[in-house]
């Protein structure tokens, strides 16, 4: 296990727009405040939602696709920098200009009769989201891991 | 995505009482510490509950009723005021007489095959509850909005 | 309700080992910052997961097994001191040498259709994990509840 003292400098309460998308909106909260690092929960309803399935033995993302209007029951993640050139690259690496931050999110739906699907949230129409944020001092950077063939920070 | 800085003044966990209403129980807390705005996160089990969908068309919640057992996977929301009597008012408004606090809760339940139900919790008998709040200095009230007919903040 | 103001002494952002498994790493990270109390929130996935519900007729819990690769879509809970010899003893008791730190642990899980299990997870083998844990200056301490036959602080 491997841990890190953070230091929370700024917090913020969000209300994501109708029509936007879920992910989307929490990096531009975390661009807009410059956050280097930042962990946040949030609940809310949705559009339609593509969730992402990581299949152990291929170290491949598979999407779940839903087309219908679903409550967030729960969303949990965090914002990190991320290089998107390179996002499978075991070279090791320093924050260049294709560096953007990613919002890891997960979340939890839930439809009309209360049945629940969840996963890696990719994207989502928001209905409407309340998001809350705190901001740490010290930056977060994904770096390909060869273990499991994702980008993890720390 | 509207947000703001807010700033945490104090912090509580709290042990909901066996037979009480799991949200009226986080909405005394947020009364007995005088919280105008409020984030949880929560765990524990209810004896019954009853989720609401919000359907997108409509504009309506519609209840999802639960008479069994049920773990309290995951739960999570925020204190904020209303207006009790003119909760779907577009006129403009300031706090009165009528304003009390509402604590937007999400939750996920899980029976005792694991299986799971989600969505907006308006009622739950409390089995056991752990709660953790952040209570921010800045108020939060929730307003009318014309686009998903709900009472949103910011 | 029973509540408790805490303080923040200070903050963790961690990330599971591969093969290790998901409680038990919480539980070092609490050893290993000497966290008296703590809350946490959590994602990411696990190689196999057994999950408890709590039978609230015979006061027991029973596990629910998967064997299957599952994303860890939430996941909250908290630390806190238990002894762990006499979990279910009703005497008075003071901290002694078989107390332990417990990290209470609520999880929703899903599969590659984003079908979902959630419950009290007792065990699970990581496959990668991020947690932010808040470590209280108070500590808390479990003990036994007649009512529910569980161990709650407070």
């Amino acid at each position: 296990m491997n841990y890190r003292a953070v230091e929370t400098t700024d917090e913020y309460v969000a209300s994501l727009e109708n029509g936007a998308d879920w992910r989307a909106e929490i990096e531009s909260l975390a661009d807009t405040v410059d956050a280097d690092a930042a962990w946040f929960t949030a609940l809310g309803a949705v559009q339609d939602a593509e969730l992402w399935f990581y299949d152990q033995d291929e170290c491949e993302y598979y999407p779940i696709e839903f087309d219908e209007p679903l409550e967030v029951a729960s969303c949990v993640g965090n914002v990190s920098w991320l290089d998107s050139e390179e996002q499978s690259s075991s070279s090791s690496r320093t924050q260049s200009d294709d560096d953007e931050r990613f919002a890891h999110t997960h979340a939890v739906l839930s439809d009309d009769e209360g049945t629940t699907y969840a996963g890696h949230l990719n994207e989502a129409t928001v209905w409407a989201g309340e998001v809350h944020m705190r901001v740490f001092e010290e930056p977060l950077e994904r770096e390909y891991d060869e273990t499991t063939e994702l980008d993890l920070w720390l």
